[in-house]
């Protein structure tokens, strides 16, 4: 059987339009405003909810993993059921765990999200590379062989974050730098001679809200080698303006995907897929890309 | 009801001779080591023989999360369970999760391990700050509350990590470095006029294996306000001596957690009572604390 890689996955989400990656944070609040209990089941029903909102809509959704996690076994088998509603629906899940590691461990890690009928199987996970970028290598095999993919963090928006991106390295570049740097070198090497307008599989994450020069990123700097996807939290209520999309990320903005969760959530249940269409259909329209 | 402080726990612990944390890494080619099927049984029942092994004997059991994760929600009933034979026994637990996020998403992982009554109820966790060490204010007030601590990722001992850990921050101090002060200062503000002494509840990571200096980490430096728990991987199978912590670790090593897990699991369950005391007997001596 051949294994589309991820890349080629939403190489062709966004063919059809579809940039919007639907956040799913079922945080105690939220919970409280949709009219639910703040308990796994509650998380399960929000998520199951924005699952079939998004459908055919989005291009993904992205549990946030800590709001499921704090229910414990109970919480991890409500996300099961939802990551199974959302392999049903043919939408891709990127799973916000944010997991970091070395060796086996990280690997362990990459099993658990990324392998082939894993419980917790999801498409793509967001990564953490405190411990450098090489650190991740356990999910590499995912990614080649099994049509995964994984988000690492570069660049972040909260305000203490630019203690560690910007630090210079070594090397004397910026570790947010790196991290972009690092994603698309491995993109490269996993596909050489991809055509022209091939997305790469291992993207990172971006705030939206932010001046990557400001972390040493040079947007105007032209890709060689497969496009990287970007997810880009910071669109819709944090601030930042789709509409601003091509100053915001530039020359390494094109595989984007726009992640809204408060956009979407803050309305509670009522009105959910309007609200879910509506942005996606701004996105769409905002990256140029046909209408979904 | 008082709550007793993390650090003031880890002291007793140290006051009583104990200083080793018992790794429970329940991989696959341990588990077919240990002739145990490779899912979340076969890893709850290594848990529980460890858990068993170390009562009384280690200071901490360091449950590697990862190897639970993989099997899901599985994997997390079994790790409750073994963490509930943990708090029976009276062992602090570590959880090993790495977790690091922002705001109420990192809240919700702090809620998840750290709060009480939670059903991943542990002692402290580890935790990674790529968004920067505020990035990880939402542990403090069940540090500061509820008697529980945190050890957060400073220098590790893979060889990618030094790419980011020894990166320079805009105020000149290395990423690692400022991952010590931080957690140096966030102890002596939660304690202000703390005994000469006393433990903090924000711990570091620290390789045993490592020169903390090439990572920018003066360990001359003596400690103002707590002494600064450390969580150091690296002893025994690694390659790093116990009878060299002195030299490894110097004036910030004085509250020194030794992580072992190879040394004691390598061995099968058969034995392993008897590894974990020679392993917990000879840290104590090497240490100058009495014998256990």
């Amino acid at each position: 059987m051949t294994v589309l890689a991820f890349g080629a996955r939403l190489a062709a989400e966004f063919a059809a339009g579809r940039h919007l990656c639907a956040g799913i944070d079922p945080h105690a609040p939220l919970l409280a405003y949709w009219g639910l209990a703040d308990d796994a089941a509650g998380a399960e029903r929000m998520g199951r909810e924005v699952v079939a909102a998004a459908a055919g809509v989005a291009a993904c959704v992205k549990p946030q993993v800590a709001f499921f996690e704090r229910f414990g076994s109970a919480g991890f088998a409500a996300l099961e059921r939802v990551l199974a509603d959302a392999r049903d629906a043919g939408l891709l899940v990127v799973a916000d765990v944010k997991r970091g590691d070395i060796g086996s461990s990280f690997g362990a890690y990459a099993d658990a999200w990324l392998a082939p009928g894993s419980p917790l199987e999801a498409d793509a996970m967001t990564a953490v590379a405190y411990q450098g970028f090489g650190s991740l290598a356990g999910a590499f095999a995912h990614v080649r062989d099994h049509g995964k993919g994984l988000f690492v963090l570069a660049a972040t928006s909260n305000p203490e974050a630019r203690e560690v991106q910007r630090a210079v390295r070594d090397d004397a570049r910026s570790v947010a730098r790196a991290m972009v740097e690092d994603a698309e070198a491995f993109n490269a090497s996993a596909a050489p001679g991809a055509a022209a307008g091939a997305v790469g599989s291992v993207g990172v994450v971006l705030g939206a809200t932010l001046d990557l020069a400001d972390f040493g990123i040079d947007i105007a700097k032209p890709a060689s080698g497969p496009t990287l996807p970007v997810l880009a939290p910071g669109f819709g209520h944090q601030g930042a303006r789709i509409e601003q999309a091509a100053q915001i990320f530039g020359g390494i903005g094109h595989a984007l995907l726009a992640n809204e969760s408060r956009s979407i959530l803050a309305g509670g249940a009522d009105g959910l897929a309007g609200r879910v269409r509506e942005r996606a259909e701004a996105i769409a329209a905002a990256l140029g890309a046909s209408r979904v």
